[in-house]
C-alpha cells in the first residue's frame, strides 16, 4: 500500500543519502569554475546567498555565480567587480542559455507582458493619483520595472531592486525568472507552492491565492503537502502526486498527455480580468488543456457541470451588472454629466472597483471554487455597489447637472423593464418576505426584519 | 522525557512500517470486492481519485468504489454505468451503513439544516439581489443545494457539483460527509485541520477561521501541528496531544469524560449569529461541555473569567448597538420613512452588515480570543457604522420624508439620555482630549489631533 | 553538499536520541523540586499544561510550576493554593531571575510601553466610542491590561485573562513574556515564527504579518521553514539558517557581529506609525543594525537601493497626503467648521483611517516588500480616501457651515498650485487617456473607459 510503502522508501532514502553525502558533495564542488570559487571566497560576507546556492541544483551541476552573472564589456549593465566583468541582473536571455524552452515560453506568455500595465488605467492611477514612489514599491514589484543603468553599470534605485515578472531588462529581454524561482536556490519545489504565485496574485483586485486557499484544492494541499513530492522532476498529477493541485499544476503542470509549459495563459478559456468577460483566442483548445488536468482526479460529468456553473456565473456578471454599469456610465459621459475617463468623481471609482475588484473576485471565486469569494467578496459586493453606489450616484450626478430626466431614462432602459432588476423598483415579493420573517423567528427566537 | 521519547518512537515506527509494508498492503488489497476491482481498472483514467482512495482507511478495510456508490434500480439518481447500477452522490444514509452514530449526530445538527438558509434574508439577497448563478457558485457551495436528478440518473448541473454541508440529497437525506472528510481519502486527520472548517467558516460574515488563526490556539497549532498526532484514533486533548486545540477539538472532540460528537452545536451556549444574541436551549449543559474541553489545559479561574469577558462583550453588543439599531430601523419602517424589509435603501444594508457581518465578527472575535477581530473588524466597525452610517442615514431619511421630528424623537429616546452614547452629543471630555494630545506629542514628536 | 549532509545528520540525531531517551528523561525529572512534584500530581486535572511544560527547556533544567509561580505572603496577588503561596501571573520580574538580560531589554522596549495606548486616541475610541468590554476582549489583549487583584489574591476578570505585551502586572512590572513565548512550553522556536508576532501585528491598522507573508521573505519561509533550524540556540542568519528571515531575525536576531536583543525597536530608523513619519532618535545607528541583518544575504547596492525606495515612499506619503490632510482638517477646526478632535463627523474618521490605517499599510508595505499592501491596501486607499473622502467632506462641511470660501482657500493653498494634485483639478492628460483607451482595446478586445 502507498502509505506504508512510502515510509519505507523515505527511511531507505535517508540511509542511502547518509552514506553518499560526502561523495555527492565533492562531485558537485569538483565542477565549480575557478571564477566562481573566487566569488564564493569574497561572498562569505553575504553567507546566506552562498548557502542558498549550495542547496540548489545549479550548485550540484557546477553552475555558479560567474556562469550566470558574467557579462561582456560594453553591455549597458556590465560593471567591473574586483576584476570580473559582471552584471547584477540575470535575465531570461541568460537563463535561456541552459533553459531555452522555459525562457521562450515565458517570453511568449502573459507574464512577460505584465509591464505593459504601465500603459493602462492602473498605471495612470499609480503614477498620477498615487505617485511615482508608490509605483516603485507597489505596482512594479509585481508587474516589473524598466530597469535603467547608470553609466558605471550599476542600477538606478528607482528601477531596482525589482523582480517583477514583466521586468524590462537592460538587455531588452522581458521577465524575471527569479520572480517565481527565487534567488538563489531557484527551486522547482518552491515555485510550485501557491505562496510563490501569491506574491502577486492576491489582494482586492485578483485574489487568486485567497480563493485557492479556501477551495477544496487549497484545503487538501495544506493537509497533504508533505505527501505531494513537491520537488520531483516531472510532477505529473495522478502519477507523482494525487492529493491536490497547486496553481502550477493547473496552469503550467505536465499531465500524462501534455508537457509542462511556462506559458501561463495557455489553458485559460475565459478572460476574467476585463470589464466584460470574453472568450480568449482559441479558447476551446485552451479549455481542453485545462480539462486534461481536471481529469487526473475528476470524471467527465463533474468537469462538464463545473464549467456549466462557471459559465453561468460569468454570464450573470456580464449581463446583469457589467454591461449595464458600463452603459450607464457611458451615457453620463455622453451627456456631459461626468467628465470622460477621469477619476475625479465618486462614480468613476465605483465603476472601476465594480469590474476591476469586485467583478474579478466574483469570477475568480467561481472559476476556482472559492464560495466566499464568489459570493461575499464578489457578487454580494457587486450588487451592493451597483444598487447603493452606482445608481444613487448616477441619480445625484444627474440632479446636480440639472438633468434628472437622464436618470429617469437610464432607469427605464436598464432597470425597470428588466426582470432581474425588478425588485429594486417594486420591492421584494411580500409573500416571500413574510416567509423569511417566520423562518428567522423560528431560528433566532426574535424578530429580525 | 516526551520529546526524546517521541523521536525514538517515530524511528521505530518507520522501521516497523518498512518491514510490514508489503504484508499490510496485500491484506487490504485482499479484501477488495470484485466489483470495485472492476471500477479501479477503468478508473485508471482518473488516477488521482484511485490513489487518494488507496491511502484511505476505507481501502485498508476493503471498502471500495462499489461498496459506497452502488445503487438500486429505481432510486432517482441510480444510473447504469458500464453494467453497474450506481449513483454519483454518496449520501449520509449510505455512509451511515457503517457509521450510524456519526450519520445520526450530523443529521440532528445545525450542519444538516444549513440548506434552510435558502429561506432566509441571505437567500433572498442571493437569489434576488445577486442572481441564481451566484447562489450556485456561492451560498450553496457551503450551505448545500437541493440536488436534482435528470431522468437518466445524472445530476442537474445547477445543483451539482456540490458538497455543501446541508445538501439535500436525492434520497431525501440532508448533509454531505465529504464536506469535511474530503473525497477520496475521507481522512480524520484532514477533517480535524482548521482549514477544513475554514472552507465555509470564514469571510466578512463569520470569520471563525481568521479569528482562530490569530488566537493563541491557532498560533500554537501552526507551531506544533507536527507534534499533535492529528491522525490518532481517539485524539483526546491532554492525552493524545496537548499543544493546541483545533476547531474540531472544542466543538466536536472527545475528552477523557466525553465522547466525540458530530453534533457541532452541542457545546454552544450563546447564539452569536442572530441580530441580538440570546442563549441557546439548554445552554448551561452545553457550556459545561465546552468547559470540559477548556479544562484539559486551563484551570477553573481562567475559564470562568474568560467567559465573564465574553458575556460582557455580548452584553455590550446587544445593549449598546444591536437593540437600539433595530429599534431605530423599526421606527422608521413604522413611520413609513423606510419601506419594510427591502434592500432598496442604504440604511437597510447598513443595518444588515451591522448585525450580520460586523456584529458577528465582534462576537466571534471575543468568543475565540482574536483581539483584532473583536475590536478592529468588530466593535470598531460596529461603532463607526452606528454613528457615521445608521444615525446620519436615519436623519437623512427623516429629512427627505419631511419628518425631521421623528429623528429628533429617536435621538432623544435612544441616544441623548444614554450615558454610553453621551459623547456623540456632547463631544469627548475636553480634559481627556488634552491628555491625549500631550501623550501623542511625546510619543510621535508632533501634533496629531 | 549541504542538503545531503543534513539528511545524514538528522538520521544520526534520531538514532542517538533513541538510545539516550530514557536517560535524558530521568535526568530532567531528577531535578524537579518536591513542591513542583506536588503541583504536578494535582494538575493531572489539567493534563495539557503539564505535558506542555514537560516538553519545555524549563522541565529539562528542573524549573517547574513552583519555581515560577511561588509568591510571598503580602504580595498583592499572592494567594493560598492548597497550602502553597502562589500567584497566577508570572511577571517579567519573575522571569528575570534567570533571564535578566532579556527581562531588562524587554522592559526598556516599545513592547513594555504598549499599555500606554490607553491614553491615546485609540484608547478613547475603544473606551468611549466602543465600550469597556470591547477594550477588554480587543485592545488590551494585545496592548495589555492593568491587572487588578481581589483581596484574596485572585484576579479581576475584567483585567485577566490577559497576556498583552504591555501588561501592567500586580508587582508593578510591565510586560508579559508569555505574550510571545506561549505558556507552558515557552519555546524559542515558537516565538521565532511569524505567527507569534502576528497575534497583534496584523489587521487594518498595522498588517505586518500580512505584509511579511506576501513578501519574498515570507514566501521562502513557508517553503523552507523545515530547513531553518528554528529551535537552534544562537540562530544566526547565514550561519544556522539561510533561506529567509522571520520577524524575529530582523528585529531581534543575532548576527555574526551583533547579539540577540529583546529591545524590538532598536533597529527601526523610521517611525512608520505616526500621522507624519519622522526619524527615530539615533536613527543612523539603528539603521546600521538593520542593514547588518540584511547583509547576511544581500549585497550593499541592493540594501542601499532598497532603502532609497522606502525613503521615497515615506516622503510621498508625508508630503503629498499626510501633511496636507492634517493641515486641511486643522483649518476646518480653526474655523469652527469641525469640532475639535472629536469623532462626531465623518471627516474625523476619514482622516483617522488615512493615517492610522491606510497610511501605515502603505508604509509597512514599502518597508517589508509587500507590493499589494504598499499599493492596493496602502497608497491606493490613501489616494481614494483623500480625493473622494476628505476633500468632498471638507467641501460639504464648509457649505453646511455657510463658509464655502474656506474650501476655496483650501483648494488654492493645498491642491490647485501643487503639480502632484494637478490632475484632480484639470483632469488627466487627454493624450495619455487616449493611449490607455487604445491599450485596453488591444488587451481586452472591448472599450473599457
Amino acid at each position: 500500500m502507498q502509505r506504508t510503502g512510502r515510509w519505507g522508501l523515505w527511511t531507505l532514502a535517508a540511509l542511502v543519502a547518509l552514506l553518499m553525502a560526502p561523495a555527492i558533495g565533492s562531485a558537485g564542488q569538483g565542477k565549480i569554475s575557478a571564477q566562481t570559487r573566487k566569488c564564493l571566497e569574497c561572498h562569505q560576507s553575504t553567507p546566506g546567498v552562498v548557502k542558498q546556492w549550495q542547496e540548489s541544483a545549479h550548485a550540484r551541476e557546477g553552475v555558479g555565480c560567474f556562469e550566470c552573472h558574467q557579462a561582456k564589456k560594453g553591455e549597458s549593465d556590465a560593471m567591473d567587480h574586483y576584476g570580473f566583468t559582471v552584471s547584477v541582473i540575470v535575465s531570461p536571455l541568460d537563463c535561456g542559455t541552459c533553459h531555452p524552452k522555459e525562457a521562450e515560453e515565458t517570453s511568449n506568455s502573459h507574464h512577460a507582458q505584465a509591464g505593459d500595465i504601465l500603459n493602462s488605467q492602473d498605471g495612470l492611477l499609480g503614477q498620477t493619483v498615487g505617485g511615482a514612489p508608490a509605483v516603485v514599491v507597489g505596482c512594479r514589484q509585481c508587474h516589473g520595472s524598466i530597469v535603467k543603468t547608470n553609466p558605471d553599470g550599476t542600477l538606478d534605485p528607482t528601477t531596482w531592486p525589482n523582480t517583477g515578472v514583466g521586468r524590462v531588462n537592460p538587455d531588452g529581454s522581458k521577465g524575471s525568472c527569479s520572480a517565481c524561482h527565487t534567488r538563489h536556490r531557484f527551486s522547482k519545489e518552491q515555485a510550485r507552492k501557491p505562496e510563490s504565485c501569491g506574491k502577486c496574485h492576491l489582494g482586492p483586485d485578483h485574489p487568486q491565492k485567497e480563493v485557492y486557499e479556501e477551495s477544496k484544492h487549497g484545503i487538501l494541499y495544506r493537509a497533504f503537502e508533505k505527501d505531494m513530492n513537491m520537488g520531483s522532476d516531472k510532477w505529473v498529477p495522478g502519477v507523482d502526486y494525487f492529493d491536490a493541485p497547486t496553481c502550477s499544476t493547473c496552469h503550467m503542470g505536465a499531465t500524462p498527455d501534455r508537457p509542462v509549459t511556462h506559458d501561463v495563459g495557455s489553458r485559460l478559456s475565459w478572460n476574467l480580468r476585463s470589464p466584460v468577460s470574453n472568450r480568449t483566442a482559441d479558447w476551446q483548445k485552451k479549455l481542453g488543456g485545462m480539462k486534461d488536468v481536471c481529469s487526473a482526479c475528476h470524471g467527465a460529468p463533474f468537469v462538464t457541470s463545473f464549467y456549466q456553473q462557471l459559465d453561468d456565473a460569468v454570464g450573470l456578471y456580464n449581463n446583469k451588472f457589467a454591461i449595464p454599469a458600463k452603459a450607464i456610465r457611458d451615457r453620463l459621459m455622453q451627456e456631459g454629466i461626468l467628465s470622460k475617463g477621469n477619476f475625479d468623481e465618486k462614480l468613476d471609482w465605483t465603476y472601476w472597483e465594480l469590474w476591476h475588484h469586485e467583478g474579478r473576485r466574483a469570477r475568480h471565486g467561481a472559476a476556482m471554487s472559492g464560495p466566499d469569494y464568489a459570493w461575499w467578496h464578489g457578487f454580494y459586493d457587486i450588487a451592493k455597489n451597483f444598487y447603493t453606489g452606482l445608481l444613487p450616484e448616477a441619480k445625484e450626478a444627474c440632479d446636480k447637472a440639472g438633468k434628472p430626466e437622464v436618470y429617469e431614462q437610464i432607469m427605464k432602459q436598464y432597470i425597470e423593464g428588466q426582470p432581474e432588476h425588478a425588485w429594486f423598483v417594486k420591492g421584494f415579493d411580500p409573500k416571500r418576505l413574510d416567509e423569511i420573517k417566520k423562518y428567522y423567528e423560528e431560528r433566532y427566537h426574535q424578530k429580525v426584519m
